[in-house]
């Protein structure tokens, strides 16, 4: 370890309460963007990242508008052009707190208890974004910094990333990098055994509506002639899973990439058994496609939940609609626009004509593989082992992240997707946390793989 | 037609305009039962009957507490114990006028619009209640009252009747009467043909709760290894009906009294044929049990409609939860306790093993049968006619009144069911109005039926 790489971790020690503090500033911050309201704690929290960066010595930062919320972009290239650019992906936003009822502490009110620091966006993905910002610190502030360092931060990732592809397609020049750094497909399975992933699913959401009589009916004066939307749409619903668990849109499997043994033999050596999705969601008995392994279901299958369902009013009534917001989630080689399509066809064949029906794509994206043998793979894989004594897993993912898509799809270089994130963090859910421990060694090992990179 | 007859009519014609005055301003006060808060409102309601009750010359009148809503008591009985006693049931209770953007006009704005007079409550039953106490003031007004009358007028209809059972049973010397004049169950088919109902469906209400995970789940992280509770809800919901388009709970029609041969030859021959519903609704077909006319299906079948489906929120997560209020409207003699058993037995072989749910039933009743050819039902029979210049239609109504159930169970005496709603008068729904002509009509039916009833 070179004297800069000991010093860096030195200064992350030090300054470790300072980091923490500021994490809680950044939490403190609503910044939901899959609720309607909040722009302005949406451009606060891009203008607090835009200062932060600028204290760290991060030049030419820039808050970016889009045509929704912004873009927050910043560089450090004093590593010179023989350097290795990394470019350093993050998103600010989070994701609505509701059910509100079920926090134990208010979720933009960060909270201390024991070892975890709990409030929305703890883990997804602020928590990760200052782990990134506290490297980067660490090494300006010793220098010779052996890489240099671009940030791209957006606000729109828990609402399908709509703008980033626009940004990212038009200033390729200005994000030009040997390897980007993704830390937001964090998924420890416990606190000593970090993670890399190398596969996100894809996803297609939908909104479908399903009309039935012109306006709400009395139940009793009407019960018995009409088709109730609400039971249209539960058979629709229901109808999306056969018997064996499989999604029953036609031709929905006909893309769909197959595991290779030597894959399949290295996802059954995860320590991720029925036990532990039993223990991690509190289920009495697990469910899905048969003839694959949970972590083959969750990682390497399609599936389709409802995410919402909404119909009716407190009152005895036959409602003229019925609507729910439905998601698939999708792997290689899917494409939404073909299970927009297969979808069609299914309500087309499966919707009674008591009923009227509007299916709205509201968002998708294909599903992401990365190399599992990248340059930078191979330094984070030394970096995490360094940082938490124990080698790295090498996972798929279930969760989508769109931004890798567009890098992908983009920018052509190689991808190092990680992140600090333990199970039980409830990720989406009511008490949203970080394990602090967890996240003190992921930014130990985020600046040691600055320094790993150039010489691997 | 008598002198007092005569001049009971002529005081209707002469009052009318006041009395659609006072109409409004009961409209006005939103007695809504089933949403919290209204208490104040319906205190409002009912305050407002005892006084026009006392006003117009009745007499004993209180403002009955409950442990919920009020009820609305008085009597007039200067006709004499030689007198036929009539008991004229009414409630001042409204459902609740959500969705408010369904509405054309502020749903306790009360604005005539040609003939029409919309406001919630407007035909279920402020109007009908309105119209009965116009018939007695006319009556008491002109002197030498051929009957006496008693008003009961509740302020739980709409959810459930839940409190009038205990009164009417403690208080049956108090209500002794000859004949029940419930002018609740007014459907006619169209302006010009007025309606008696002799048969009302009962009900089972429950709340159906399906438990999932622990908490809301990362749809990407976790969709595949669990079942996701709106899934499995609408299956349970899709489930309750076969294709024949009847009810798969165990033994539901075991206890379904069918219909005799001369009793379908009657229904037959009333004026509501699929055309006749296609167009009350606006579905772009009609639905139902097979085997049996849309009469039939609505009257004297029983039917199971979801009322209301809440599950999920808008965001990328598997819900830990997903709830359904689901109604069941039963017809003689099917009994709720059974249903509910027969429920319960439903989801213990239809629920999967996945999920745990839990079923709350919320309210329940039996269904009503009155006779078809009592003294009240002729004099009521006469005095439509007389109104309305045509015979009325005898027929089942789809809907409920628990109240109508305490009645036959507890008083033992005969009743006669009308009222004078239009089919498009969308109770329960947005944009609930009274056709005006017909409830001056309705007013002046009233008044004759008084004077007939004694001489039938």
């Amino acid at each position: 370890m070179t004297t800069s790489q000991n010093s860096t971790q030195a200064y992350l020690e030090k300054n470790y309460d300072r980091f923490l503090t500021e994490l809680c500033e950044l939490l403190s911050i609503p910044s939901i963007s899959n609720e309607t309201g909040h722009e302005p704690d949406i451009r606060a929290a891009a203008d607090w990242l835009a200062r932060k960066l600028q204290a760290i010595g991060v030049q030419s930062v820039e808050v970016i508008p889009t045509e929704r919320h912004p873009l927050v972009y910043g560089q450090a290239l004093a590593a010179g052009p023989s350097a290795p650019t990394v470019l350093i992906y993050g998103h600010y936003d989070v994701q609505s707190p509701e059910p509100l009822e079920d926090w134990k502490t208010p979720p933009f009110e960060p909270t201390v208890i024991g070892e975890n620091l709990f409030a929305r966006g703890a883990t997804d993905m602020k928590g990760q974004v200052m782990a990134s910002i506290a490297a980067v610190e660490a090494m300006l502030h010793v220098g010779h910094a052996p890489v240099n360092v671009k940030f791209l931060i957006e606000g729109e990732e828990e609402i399908g990333s709509v703008h980033i592809a626009d940004f990212v397609t038009k200033q390729r020049e200005r994000l030009a990098c040997d390897c980007i750094l993704n830390p937001d497909a964090g998924e420890m399975p416990d606190k000593d055994t970090p993670s890399i992933a190398y596969a996100l699913r894809g996803g297609a959401f939908f909104r479908l509506k399903v009309f039935g009589p012109r306006q709400d009916l009395h139940s009793g004066l009407f019960g018995g002639v009409v088709e109730n939307p609400i039971n249209a749409l539960s058979a629709l619903v229901a109808g999306l899973h056969d018997e064996q668990g499989r999604i029953t849109l036609p031709g929905f499997y006909d893309s769909v990439r197959a595991l290779d043994d030597a894959e399949r033999l290295a996802l059954s050596h995860l320590p991720f058994d029925d036990d532990y999705y039993l223990q991690q969601t509190g289920v009495p008995s697990l469910w899905g496609e048969q003839g694959y392994s949970a972590v083959e279901r969750i990682g390497a299958r399609p599936t389709a939940d409802v995410l919402k369902f909404e119909a009716g009013q407190h009152k005895a009534a036959i409602p003229a609609k019925a609507e729910a917001y439905i998601s698939f989630r999708l792997v290689p080689d899917q494409d939404p626009e073909q299970v927009d399509q297969q979808f069609r066809r299914y309500l087309e064949m499966h919707a009674p004509s008591t009923i009227r029906w509007e299916l709205e794509r509201v968002s998708g994206g294909r599903a992401v593989l990365t190399s599992r043998d990248s340059r930078g793979v191979r330094a984070m894989q030394h970096a995490l082992q360094t940082a938490f004594g124990h080698p790295p897993i090498l996972q798929r993912v279930g969760g989508s992240i769109r931004a890798q898509l567009v890098f992908n799809q983009t920018l052509g270089v190689d991808s190092v997707l990680t992140g600090f994130s333990l199970f039980d963090d409830n990720l989406h859910g009511p008490n949203e946390k970080i394990h602090l421990p967890t996240w003190k060694k992921g930014m130990s090992a985020l600046a040691h793989f600055f320094y790993l990179l150039p010489e691997t």
